[in-house]
């Protein structure tokens, strides 16, 4: 795996660098999943890591490296209105860092003020791709940040996969895991650590109907429109269709080419059921993977396969307006 | 302590009984609680034991008591359409023993469903509690049952102070606990151990308004009308408005005179930060500790108290009718 751009030793970095300030995550079980999937599924609650979300590892473990190649590095930019834009901001006032960070005037106040409240200055651009673009490549320049992008990076994507050694090292005979995957940062640091771990392990993406990463995994070709769209799906932490030009390669290489495309039912079903039997709070695209191992789809999977990770990204949810 | 009807080796023993079939349930920080309370908060989240309470861990001491005190045990009897009923269908089932559940016909749907789920032979009666102990008392004389009360037994207080030996487990130095009291066991318990190992430290009742448990500790006289009454309260799990004969003495003894008495409005603000910022599903019971623990009753407590643990008692909620 020596042409991967993030390998497992870069993993390991990323554990030493960031562990000190982020949760490890619990690991939970429910003895009403395994009779439901008949499998021994394993949850892994990063809705419960700083931030609410997973991305805290990546952006963490970005910044810092970014520092330790920069000593004087000014600043931090990226582009968010979501997970990443709060990791961003929380993660860069741990190092001591101003960030920026890009939304579209559109996105929703209570996402803004999430992002501020970690102490990040909020740049509101016009809601387009280009804008945006434009607007961090300006900041950039001007202030002299480091833009820290949501998933196409080898520091990203490294940070990302220190959710798998925490996994791996409290369960290690699981014989797959189950990725919500949007751009394939998560599953991709997933699928580097793991498969170093336990060869055998199968690691599978996620997501909402429409995301064609199946077809695109099995003829080795980016069969999506450019630029990327987005997908009509609930899960809006898991919308965007295609996943990334770095990630991509992981994913041929690492991936199992099945892919678990849920509907939106199914996704609210998922997220019912954790909150109910489990009493975690999860956004939808965690709801995605516990709906994903709640299928009827795993179930007839081959029965070799017994112990399944199920991640849970991230417990971001507007709770005022749950989906049931 | 002598004379306290559990010792804190019954607790040690209630630890060893128990533990291979109970979660040691994980406890959370947050530093937007810390920064609210000036405090450094501990939750405990029994919301993720076993049944969803605390409950699971005094039934299941007291069901395996029983039976080791009589081997040839030919089953469980209790009355409870909440939390502890079931638990202790959950720990009858754990153990082998049929279980038999009385509830009032009265009672909510999904909570006699919610029983029957974990096994229990489901017994209605008139909603009253003339009705409740003699079907129970008949029930008991007919089947040669065990009957386990909710909390004022040894075995039952025991079970619940295990969740104190794991608190303290984990953080050894702290200065106070919050406790969520209605009938007083999960207090009673939590008092023992955690006076037993640090002596300095202070436990506190969190209850609805209305309890005059603070009256009836600072006077030593129980000063409830009898029989006990039900505040009228959004957290159904710690309604009743009196503890018990058994917990009574206990409290006198070791927990603190003041008494966190929460408004509703304050329970369900509570609930919503544990829900948001927590990422926890709690009922309102817990949602009251979490209130308390936010108060600016606790922001004024001497600053000597710095460390305070939060018990987070359930999370059997209902999902689709959340108070906000």
């Amino acid at each position: 795996m020596a042409d991967l751009p993030a390998t497992f030793a870069d993993i390991i970095a990323a554990k030493q660098r960031i562990s000190k300030y982020l949760h490890k995550t619990p690991v939970f079980t429910s003895s009403t999943a395994d009779e439901l999937s008949g499998k021994q599924l394993f949850f892994k609650a990063d809705s419960l890591q700083k931030t609410g979300s997973f991305k805290a590892r990546g952006a963490l473990n970005a910044i810092l490296a970014a520092k330790e190649r920069n000593p004087s590095l000014s600043g931090i930019v990226t582009h968010s209105s979501g997970n990443h834009g709060q990791a961003v901001a929380w993660a860069s006032r741990c190092v001591g860092l101003p960030s920026f960070v890009v939304v579209p005037k559109t996105a929703a106040a209570n996402k803004k003020a999430a992002i501020q409240a970690y102490g990040a200055h909020l740049i509101e651009c016009e809601p387009n791709p280009a804008a945006r673009s434009e607007t961090c490549e300006r900041l950039r320049q001007e202030k002299q940040l480091e833009f820290i992008p949501p998933y196409d990076h080898p520091d990203v994507i490294a940070g990302q996969g220190t959710a798998a050694l925490e996994l791996l090292d409290e369960v290690n005979d699981l014989d797959a895991i189950l990725v919500p995957t949007s751009g394939g940062g998560l599953i991709s640091g997933i699928a580097i650590a793991a498969k170093f771990i336990r060869p055998s392990i199968k690691v599978f993406a996620v997501s909402p109907k429409g995301k064609m990463l199946e077809d695109c995994l099995r003829s080795g070709e980016r069969l999506w429109p450019e630029p990327s769209q987005y997908l009509n799906t609930i899960a809006d932490g898991i919308q965007l269709q295609s996943v990334g030009h770095v990630t991509f390669p992981i994913l041929l290489q690492l991936a199992e080419k099945e892919v678990f495309e849920m509907s939106d039912d199914e996704i609210i079903q998922g997220m019912r059921f954790v909150f109910q039997r489990m009493k975690l709070v999860i956004e939808a695209a965690a709801g995605a993977s516990a709906a994903a191992a709640l299928s009827e789809k795993m179930r007839s999977m081959d029965s070799s396969l017994r112990k399944v990770g199920v991640i849970l990204c991230g417990g971001n949810t507007d709770i005022d307006r749950l989906p049931w």
